[in-house]
């Protein structure tokens, strides 16, 4: 049912960056379940983890590790090793030290990621008996099954790349990234992995990261849960002959953040577009607001309204849900008569009312969309933000009545 | 699908309280759709009304009408005046002016309630029309019609009833209330209306509605979407034989304070459990909370949580969507080894990771059920918290996408 989201687009490998993927049957026998990725050495790594309290045991590995010399990463799906507690923690290390042991690197140079069915202890066997066909099978070319070994209830897998030149020198930016279901990215999102053959210094590498998830991963909702186990990964492998970038400036630099956050958003909104059920992808922009709080405060509020979704999911105008999210959003001293509302491009609500012009069939044309934007100004200042989510379908509650059967 | 919610217990007659109730046929012929009550000349009257800024038009003027001399109350379904503008404003003054004009009083004495679809302007003939068979119709053991009377969405009629006995004088307090979606109450619920024959002093008697609400009908979600027609209305006719209370002490406050809460709690209760697609009845109980603010974020991130609902209907004891919920309700340093989490009096977490104690079974047996308790204790502080909810069905789905069809 995914919205928009066709096959996986050309993703160019990136020089010093292989993956190799293997069958663990940690859920399903036959199923490519682990995902092995190779650093090159001098590689620098950043990455964003969720802000869950309950953080996933792979999560608070890998959030202690990622300031040390990483070479490899270490996926599996179908169990994420979350509410494990201390058991939990010891299963990821063994796997990371098994793994260590096979490549012949420190443990600590490896980083777990796992993504599935919280609360069930890790088959810790099953996936070490997996790594040597996953160490066996790494190349750069690997990124499209990688993609697809990282899925859970995604329909389709997710990737995007870009190459920019330099200098007369092809860098490359590419990424994959997985989740459907508990889609509420705080610092991240379920599992994403970009990596680059540029050269980047690491605290440089950490502040681009952040900052195009923030614009990105952190600006999409499906469900409004956060998940335990959300991480995105930004490799450097420095393979490209280009100096180390080590500041925010210069040419190479604006070049290369505007590659990722390309990436970034393609992957953010690609999991939107797969989201559990979804048949509408819906873009909702904030504009006007004293603050960036109260733009996002007035987006979730619409974005999370399960009237709104329900109205999207049946192509129905029914704009009095949208001005009652924005009515409910908390914003101090709203002044509802300088709001206005657009579906699309048809204002459906001015000056706190419904538009003199708004007729129920011009709602109607744009609802019937597979993509609609939703535009709320505020008329309080200048700031704006954009959020991007999906309907709220019957195959929704299907897909997660039935997730566990 | 209502859950546990039966035939409507006896009504006992408020003294000095009358309903009447005609159809408008505003949304359909033949409906009861208009609803009328008459309180005795100096009764003293109580209201919450929502805090959604888009507040409806009749929201509007009975908050300002409230602190005045009381005599009407005029409700219609079928239709909110909300999201209507100026236009919305004089179409309510319209209906109230027409109803003092037919009971002789004056027009201020006529508060306005409406509920029904957001957007579309109040049929003002249609309900003028139907006032003089409502006026005819007035009487003290009405309340029974009345509660259809104001039923929307509702499958089922909500009312509840206390009598107490003090100096040898029985005292009633008689309730009724609608409401099955939009139900996030913030100050009040959908409708709700309450009378009394006691005597009690205005800012006395606003502050018990204003208690009794903040335990009751302010701890119910069903969607988490806060209408933009909220208002509970608490009368008080003052015929009973005996004093004025005047003053939040002594034996016959308690008592009525008592019965108010009782009424209150039975009638929120009520809504939730004919909450639309409802197939369970959940009370969210939150202990342990270093403030009654943090009970609350973490209660209603597991009342909100789609994952959450919708394992519920699926009676999936899935609780490790309950864990990630009270990790992402924003509680600062929180810290999970301390979190117990129980599913009735089944133990699923302790300390922040699965129970050694805890079997899929148990879980099940619990969730089979269809009155469910969901207990967290935070082991943080003091503080306790409780909210009820309802799962997220397939029902839930179709009744709000084919709500305006």
């Amino acid at each position: 049912m995914a919205v928009g989201l066709g096959p996986l687009p050309t993703l160019h490998p990136v020089p010093g960056f292989e993956l190799g993927i293997a069958s663990a049957g940690i859920k399903r026998p036959g199923r490519k379940d682990v995902v092995v990725m190779r650093c090159a050495e001098g590689s620098t790594v950043a990455g964003v983890f969720t802000l869950n309290a309950f953080c996933a045991a792979p999560v608070i590995l890998a959030k202690r590790r990622v300031q040390g010399a990483v070479r490899y990463l270490l996926t599996n799906t179908g169990n994420a090793n979350a509410g494990t507690g201390e058991p939990g923690l010891l299963a990821a290390a063994r796997t990371c030290a098994r793994l260590a042991e096979l490549a012949g690197v420190d443990e600590g140079a490896v980083l777990p990621f796992s993504t599935g069915v919280i609360g069930e202890p890790l088959p810790v066997e099953k996936i070490e008996a997996a790594l040597p066909a996953a160490l066996a099978d790494l190349k750069v070319d690997n990124w499209a099954v990688a993609a697809e070994g990282i899925m859970t209830t995604d329909t389709l897998p997710k990737g995007a790349s870009r190459q920019f030149v330099h200098d007369g020198v092809t860098v490359t930016v590419t990424g994959i990234s997985k989740g459907a279901g508990m889609i509420r990215p705080n610092m991240a999102t379920m599992l994403g992995y970009i990596a680059t053959d540029a050269k980047v210094a690491q605290p440089l590498l950490q502040d681009l990261l952040r900052d195009a998830t923030n614009k990105s991963f952190n600006r999409i909702t499906i469900d409004g849960d956060t998940s335990t186990n959300d991480c995105c990964m930004l490799v450097a492998t420095g393979q490209v002959a280009l100096p180390e970038i080590r500041a925010a400036e210069g040419e190479l630099f604006a070049k290369l953040k505007q590659a990722l956050f390309e990436v970034s958003m393609e992957l953010a909104q690609a999991i939107v577009r797969d989201g559990e059920g979804a048949t509408k992808f819906v873009t909702v922009q904030v504009n006007g607001g004293a603050t960036h709080q109260e733009c996002l405060d007035v987006g979730y509020a619409v974005a999370h309204s399960p009237l709104i979704k329900t109205a999207l999911f049946a192509s129905d105008p029914n704009w009095g849900r949208i001005l009652a999210a924005v009515g409910r959003a908390g914003v101090p001293q709203l002044d509802v008569s300088l709001i206005d509302v657009f579906l699309g491009d048809v204002c459906i609500a001015r000056q706190g009312g419904r538009a003199p012009t708004y007729t129920e069939e011009q709602g109607a044309a744009v609802m019937a969309k597979a993509e609609i934007g939703i535009r709320i100004e505020l008329g309080r200042g200048d700031c704006s933000e954009t959020i991007w989510t999906t309907d709220l379908s019957h195959e929704y509650v299907k897909i997660n009545a039935e997730y566990r059967t």
